[in-house]
Formats: structure tokens, sequence, C-alpha cells
């Protein structure tokens, strides 16, 4: 139980990565045998060559739970993040970037030979993105390397589903979500990806059935991935039966939310271009959890996880660059 | 004189930078005594508290030369670059960007201490750029590096006056002027600053009295500092009437050439939202060289200037994002 109240509202564990962003087209794509939309793991072998065929591109900070935590700093929330960069450019790049938006991040930087991470991520012109992970330093996130206080310290452990493929992680992450549980915090997971879930739904399912798991986020894909249930509403309802809070999010066509058993949906909030979808789902996850800290209703929660992932396709890049405090006080007056 | 005809459009000799831009605002700049819309050098020292103190930045491929060339390269010119990276994350980047836009460049990267350059860039709310260049590697650019056959392939040179603070890149560049010449090639320089016509102004006063330079590129302030007359129109008169080709651009004020003594004049090109004028110079550059290059008026040559200007500044970053080639063929249809 808590010795005290969480000082701290999220704290994530996730993939420490550098985004480099360029655009390109349907044929480098099929050229690549890169699925449009997916997350590949590539080698650095990989990573060199796909890199080297690449547009022009703009590095920027990323990491599925950390651009969430962006969000949720931009949104006034006090959090802490989890995850391994090293001692080289792009490490520093990603720490400057995560400590500037006021978030707590003390993961010692590694010193061997695995860089820092990034992921290569191809934005075509239907703004659709194609994202290849190179993980380096990330996947050996340590489980010493977890800060048992500062996970203690906030009201939500965030996790990020993409982060459970590599060992070490995953190891890290199943201590993480021991050590929230045992000072009575939530934990929020989201399940990031298709392929993931196809290589760890035993796990994921277990994680759920176990009661680990307070607040779930997914897409359409990924929810009816994880139920094999080919309709998404009946996915919806077979995983939004067994979890506290089930969020699914569907593009233009809006989200839904399962709470305690209610169905709840919200349409999509309007965009005039769309440029780049990179972290649509990440920073949905920043306004629902922001509004959901904040004590409103599971309406509101979409409403704001909608206006923040509108913000993020808006612009190349993951992490918001309009005042998402204005967009949520003109949401919420 | 040439031994053939050029098989290149232009070969530019300048900083190898990689960007890292952040928004601020007045209050920082006033807490840290910086020149708004200026350019300042800075030590390692400085480098490193500067950004740490900055806001969440993107890192792009930057150097007032090379923006110039990706520009003329987006309008499909044949071009060649000559920097100083060095061996680590930031120089594997700006070479891939650079090379990625089928520019040719193979200046080897160094191996010693000094890091790839990087200019810290502080945008304010206004639009303005204020830049801090920690020079890195990019000071040692030896004349030895000088490729001199790629020099005196290209129909013209064109040098960076940023470039002339450090004393090696300013023996390369006396060396590539002589090496252009010597070949029978145009010469263009950019003034780049006006701290830096302080620190350098006989030296350019010299390569234009000698015939050094056949054209120059330049802003209001500039031009006036190097004429050291406080009157744009007047100074214009008098270093356009020492140069073959002058311009001078004056931000919303549209843009002045004097070619042969004839002054030509041109508006801005609209623009709906300024949002980063990094570039601005830069890519007016590429503008009207490739016009300049396709052998066009020179009224032309300023609305293409001023068309890639006005591309360039309404987003982040100082290369162009939009397609050039589509907006020259409707300025030209």
């Amino acid at each position: 139980m808590p010795a005290s109240a969480p000082s701290l509202d999220v704290v994530a564990v996730g993939n420490a990565i550098v985004d480099v962003i360029a655009k390109s087209d349907d044929a480098f794509l099929a050229e690549h045998a890169l699925t449009k939309g997916g997350m590949q793991l590539i080698d650095a072998e990989m990573a060199e060559s796909l890199y080297g065929e690449m547009d022009a591109a703009i590095e920027s900070s990323g990491g599925s739970a950390a651009n969430t935590l962006a969000g949720l700093a931009a949104l006034g929330k006090k959090c802490g993040f989890i995850g391994q960069v090293r001692d080289d450019q792009l490490g520093t790049v990603f720490a400057h970037d995560i400590r500037a938006l006021g978030i707590r991040f003390d993961t010692v930087a590694l010193t061997g030979d695995a860089p820092t991470a990034r992921c290569l991520i191809l934005v075509t012109p239907d703004a659709q993105r194609t994202m290849n992970t190179f993980l380096g330093a990330s996947q050996y996130l340590p489980a010493k390397a977890l800060d048992v206080d500062l996970i203690q310290s906030a009201a939500i452990l965030y996790l990020e589903g993409y982060l459970w493929d590599p060992e070490q992680p995953r190891a890290a992450m199943r201590a993480a979500i021991d050590a929230a549980r045992a000072a009575g915090r939530k934990v929020a997971f989201t399940l990031s990806d298709n392929f993931v879930i196809d290589r760890h739904r035993a796990d994921f399912i277990d994680l759920i059935d176990q009661g680990f798991i307070d607040i779930l986020f997914s897409n359409e894909g990924e929810i009816q991935s994880l139920a094999e249930i080919d309709d998404f509403e009946a996915a919806v309802a077979s995983i939004g039966a067994r979890v506290p809070v089930l969020v699914s999010t569907r593009s233009e066509k809006g989200a839904v939310a399962v709470v305690a058993g209610v169905r709840y949906e919200a349409p999509a909030a309007a965009v005039e271009t769309i440029v780049d979808t990179t972290g649509a789902g990440d920073l949905f996850a920043s306004g629902f959890l922001a509004a959901h800290i904040d004590g409103r209703s599971v309406e509101d929660c979409l409403a704001l996880g909608a206006a923040a992932a509108a913000e993020v396709i808006a612009h190349y890049g993951a992490r918001p660059e309009a005042d998402l405090k204005l967009i949520e006080a003109r949401l919420f007056a």
C-alpha cells in the first residue's frame, strides 16, 4: 500500500529513441518490402543501408511512451521517464529534449558499443508513417536501472508494448509492475503494434487476466489482434470486460473507451491537413490520461485524447508543437 | 582558362553544421545577452550550457552555403559541397542529408576531438532566428581538403562569409578562389552576417576590388555595414558599381539587384504564416542562382529567389520541404 500520496502523475518505462523522419513514397516501401503503417525492428546493418537510401531527414526525440509523457508534461502533468540511451550525440539529444520538457530522466547512459536507438520513419504522401527501429542501447535497459522510488512516487506507471520485445526491458517492466503494485499505484499499458502483439499475445493476455493492467491503450488493429476477433466491436467488448479501462483509437473514425463495462465513443477531432500520423496514438494517450488524472468524465478524456492527437498529426514529428494547455482550455471552456 | 565545359553548376565551400532548432522568447535572449537575428560563435562550454537551457529541439542539417546548395539541388542543379565534419553521429547526419539531395560531398571526416559543428537556433514568436554556432570540426577545414578538380568542374564557386572567421577555412577559400579563377569559373560570395563583416571588412573589400567576386549576396544590414554607409540605396549603389552582380535582400521589403550597373527590384513573395526565418537568405541565393544559371532575366532571378525564400520561412528548418521545381514551374508558367 502507498506510504504516501504520489508526488508525480505518471512514470513511464519505454524506448529511448531519436526519430529520423524523411518523406518517402509507396514505391520505396514496396522496393524494401516494408509494411506501411507498421513498425519493424532492424539491425545495425539494415539501419545503415536503409538510412543510406532515405531522403534528407530531420531528427526529433521520440519513443512511444516518451512521446506520451511529452504530451502529459505539455498538459501540466508531473512525469518521470525510465529508458536506456548511450553516451553518444543522439543520447544527449534524447536526454536534453525530455528534460527540457520538465520530465525527470535519470537513467544512466550506457558506455558500450550499442548506440542510442533510432527509428527511421518513412512518411508517405498519405501522411502514414512506416517505422524501422534500430533498438541499439534501448534494448539493454536492465531491471537494475529501475528507480523503484521514482516508480512508486507516481500515481500511474505507463508501459510501452514495443519494449516487450527485448528480454532485458521486458524483465524490467515486469519488475516495474511489481513495484507499482506494491505501492498501490495504477498501471497503464499501450499495445503499440500488431506485430508486437503477435509475438507476445500470451504475455499480454496474462497481464490482463492477472489484473496487472488498469488502463489499456490500443488501436483498432491491435485490439482485434489481441482478442483474436475479426470484428472491432466484438473485440472491444471481449477485452473491455476484462480491464477496468480500455481505450481503442480508430484514426478518422474516432475512439472508443470501455470503463467499468460501459462503452463510450467520441469522434476524431478535425485537422486541416494531416501531415504525419507519427505519434497520433501516443498523444491520444497523453490527452486521455491527463483528463483522467484530473478526474474528468470519460467523454472528456476521449475528447482531450482526440484533440492532442489532432495537434501532433498536423506537423512532422511525434511530439506536440502547439500549446496543448491552450487547446485543453478551449475544449473545456 | 577552362580545359572543358563545367560538368557541375555550383560547388560551395561552407560550414558543415547541424542546426538544433528550438522555440524561445525575448526574455531568454535578453537573459543570455543574445542579439536577435544575429549569429554569434560560441565555444564548447557555452554550447553545452546554452543547450542545457534550451527548449526541446529538432535537429536538421544546415550551414548557410549547404542550405543554398540544397535549394539549388531541389531546383535541379548539379552541385558539390566542401566542408568539414567529424566522424560522429551529427557528422553522419550532415553527410547523409547532403548526399540524399544528390549533392557530391567527399570531404573526409576528421577523427580528432572537435565534434561536428552545431548551430543552436532560438526561434522567437516573431519568427526571427538567433543563431549560436559552435564551429567544432568545421573550423578545421584544411586547404589540402579542397578538391581542386571538383571546384574547377563547376561553373560557379560559392563561398560562405561565415567561414571567413576561422583561419584554416579562410585560407582554404582563398585557395578555392585561385583554383576557380585558374579555370575561368565564376565566384559567388555571401556576406553572411554583420558581425562577420565587422571582423573582415578589409578582406571582403579587397576581394571585391581585386575582381575576385562575380556575384555578391547580402542583406540590408550587411551591405550597409560593408559599404560603411548608413543608407541602403547609397550602399547598394556604392558596392553595386564594383561587382558584376550584387544582390541585396530586405526581408518583407523584397530584394534589389544591381547587374552591370543597372538596378532591379522585386517584392517579397507572399507567405501565409512566417514560422522561422532561418535560411531565408540562403534560399534566396538558391533561387537567384538557379535562374541565373538558366540564363533568365534579372527580374526572373529575383522572383525565383523570393519564391524559394518564401517556402523556407513557412516552416521550421533551413532547407526546402515543398517541391521547389513545382514552385518554379508555376512562377514561370
